[in-house]
């Protein structure tokens, strides 16, 4: 990806690009195979750092963890106030809090820099979301706007916010990207098991949605996998790939961070268990022959057209709800980390060069247009305008899920987040009832203000209190 | 709870108890009140270390945190090598194996001991969960014993093993108590708005169910809450309290930890996002009016015991997945943190003094005690009649569920896993090509050893690959 992301950089106009790899066979590999580029190669960090032009900007693209801070350290010391150390890779944001304080010392700038788009994005334009300081944004982003993926004429890339905002809104568009993929996997499923199409068949239904409001990069290579068939078996490439879905951390990092903010991100952490689940072999071995509902019927053949109109219903309200419980995130990571991030922005540079880049997000900066402190953005009109026309779909295949036996954890999990979000009462009063019982964790009540507590093991009445601290 | 425990402790023959508050007027009110104790006031750290017989022990119960560093240190610089602090709090376990560490190098036993029971269990025996180095447990064993709840004649107390695996097991022991809390409350939820039943008739209902299978302290206090009468409104309590559940940590800690450990708890996780949703009452308001399905009708009156019966099923069967997935992260812990746990002696010390006691609990000894290396707790035999008997009204329950728009996360979560478990086949085979497609992640096939990548961009040829390490 850096040697990528590299060649993007050397193919705009006035960019001279230095690279620098610890290996130098790699450097002088990238300098033969890509003449056009103009690279100019270095084969120690003297040499790079002495051939930038100042302020110096050298972007980082290593593996995250302890080889990012080494990078940093031999940069940092040969760097001079000004200067800018851009980190491109997938760091944890708290990583980049650490990093940007320390480097902040030396008057140096350090920002961490989300890049999404894989490796085909990062040659042809990718997502950016740059955190650190406004001063390297002068600098850096006329840099960045020139390599970024453009949707709608406009570059895909904006200052998110000090430190490491950038590093952690990235974070959450990976883990939304989780979420739509478990989302569309589920689809899949539940339509090849109710119908029997080949997934031949259904790569041209996924085709089909692409056309519509469900348009997006992810239900494009969906129907190119579903229909790309596997040579040496001549079976579907997809019944041939081993069932079990690995993960690189940012998913994981994504529902802990969301955990530690308090905002419910079921969506993505039911996608996270599902790759978790699928990954335990041993486990799935055991439960072979539990009991399950007598073999459901295949969904009559007049009905198929309108089973799968209900399948796209219920994968876009369930999307809408991934995406709403991602932005709740962003929201309350901004509150917690006194970042000033423009959801709207944010939004709209997700719409091109980015994995989950798609036409829905048009919507969510509409959204986000209209009401920049949007509470709920499932709840912005055109979303629960959507929720009205697709609500009874959604039920009827999570019930049918529900009634076969075919998983669908993240179908099923929004639904029930949207469906708690909707009750006027929720049984979390009974929640705080045990709680006061068994641990005098106090409550509060609906008619009037304080804290109380009641007397469960004395004589049952009702005390005012304060919270308990313990 | 710290003075529960002390009680506790010299209320045991043969025990004298040495107590030291920060506040030397807690200690003498604690001294005043309590004169059958016999208690030791210390009003300095000196004072106190001078009063203990050797080898010393000292259990300090204060707020998780810098406190107890703070305490631990007073201690360790007045103790000597073979001596022994234990920390009684909800420390979480990574901060545990960090001070076991830091006080092993003066030679002191430092033990992080989980202590489940609230206010009542501290005073009349509790469940305690210690970790620490073996030579501590020839100590302090037979003093917890003495003070420990006993279940069908055993001790509640047993050597987790090392360092920080107790508070390990108390903080998964917590998360198990989130999950049975909020499936008990989905279960109220579901029968209160279908049958309309009274919240004192569902009283009855659990009390009932507190009979038989459900048999548990948990499904009793729910009983003893629906019943509670407001006395100054006269309406039912669980009514009058503000429906947003609070929480202390260990059960996001649960869920963060399990999601580094690769273990999907999804059950637990679902219900910590249904407390995270509950105390959002902003985004609660702006999901007013979002559509719903058409207004369920009551259940007829002569199917509400049929109903009933469901959902104790549904409860029962989601409640075994619960304790599964905790089971599962237990034993995923110790793998990862090379502790020797014996799952099955788990099962036995929280079948008394603790939160989650429940009859339940012998059939998981017994699970454990027949095969020793279970890989999957709910695939043991008992379990498996369990499923075949509840599996039908299972899906009953989480259809309505879904169908009246009751939300029934952790019903629904806890199915769904199930049936990803029992599944032949996951669409996780389309998430790997998917992966593969756009960052070149490879994949495993199902027909021969190796790793894969299909050239997507190139001529869709598949070539044999190492995994991609970034």
């Amino acid at each position: 990806m850096g040697s990528n992301l590299a060649r993007n950089l050397a193919s705009r106009e006035g960019n001279t690009v230095a690279v620098f790899n610890r290996s130098y066979e790699r450097t002088s590999t990238l300098l033969e195979e890509h003449p056009e580029a103009g690279f100019v190669g270095a084969s120690t960090y003297d040499e790079f750092v002495a051939s930038l032009a100042k302020p110096r900007t050298a972007i980082i693209m290593v593996q995250a963890g302890k080889g990012t801070d080494a990078v940093i350290s031999e940069l940092a010391s040969r760097f001079e106030p000004g200067d800018i150390i851009v980190d491109g890779g997938n760091a944890l944001f708290t990583d980049t809090i650490r990093r940007e304080k320390a480097v902040r010392e030396t008057g140096i700038n350090f920002v961490g820099a989300g890049i999404s788009g894989g490796e085909e994005g990062a040659l042809n334009g990718p997502s950016i979301m740059p955190g650190g300081s406004d001063e390297s944004w002068v600098t850096l982003g006329p840099i960045l706007k020139s390599i970024a993926a453009v949707a709608e004429g406009e570059p895909c890339v904006t200052h998110i916010g000090h430190d490491g905002a950038g590093h952690f809104v990235k974070m959450i568009h990976n883990g939304i990207e989780y979420a739509d993929m478990q989302l569309i996997a589920e689809a899949y499923d539940l339509i090849r098991r109710g119908t029997g199409k080949t997934p031949a068949e259904i790569a041209e239904v996924f085709a089909e949605w692409n056309k519509g409001e469900l348009e997006s990069y992810l239900i494009e290579i969906t129907a190119e996998v579903l229909k790309q068939v596997d040579a040496e078996t001549g079976l579907p490439l997809v019944d041939v790939i081993l069932d079990e879905a690995g993960s690189k951390g940012t998913g994981v990092w994504t529902v802990q961070t969301a955990l530690s903010l308090g905002t419910p991100v079921s969506n993505i952490a039911e996608a996270v268990f599902a790759r978790g689940l699928s990954s335990h072999p041993e486990q799935r071995a055991a439960a072979k022959g539990l009991a399950g509902p007598d073999e459901a019927g295949r969904i009559p053949a007049d009905q198929v057209d309108a089973f799968i109109e209900d399948v796209r219903l219920a994968l876009y309200a369930s999307k809408i709800v991934a995406y709403s419980q991602g932005f709740d995130a962003i929201r309350a990571g901004a509150v917690e980390y006194d970042w000033n991030i423009d959801l709207g922005a944010v939004s709209k540079i997700w719409r091109g060069g980015c994995i989950i880049r798609a036409q829905f997000l048009n919507r969510i900066a509409d959204a986000y247009d209209e009401t920049p402190n949007l509470e709920l953005l499932l709840s912005a009109p055109y979303f629960a305008e959507a929720f009205t026309r697709a609500q009874a779909a959604w039920r009827r295949v999570v019930v049918r899920s529900v009634e076969t036996g075919i998983p669908a954890p993240a179908f099923g999990s929004s639904l029930a987040y949207y469906d708690g979000l909707r009750a006027d009462r929720l049984p979390a009063a009974l929640v705080q009832g045990q709680r006061d019982f068994f641990g005098a964790h106090t409550y509060k009540r609906i008619d009037k203000e304080g804290v109380f507590h009641t007397l469960w093991s004395g004589d049952r009445t009702e005390i005012a209190t304060t919270p308990s601290t313990h």
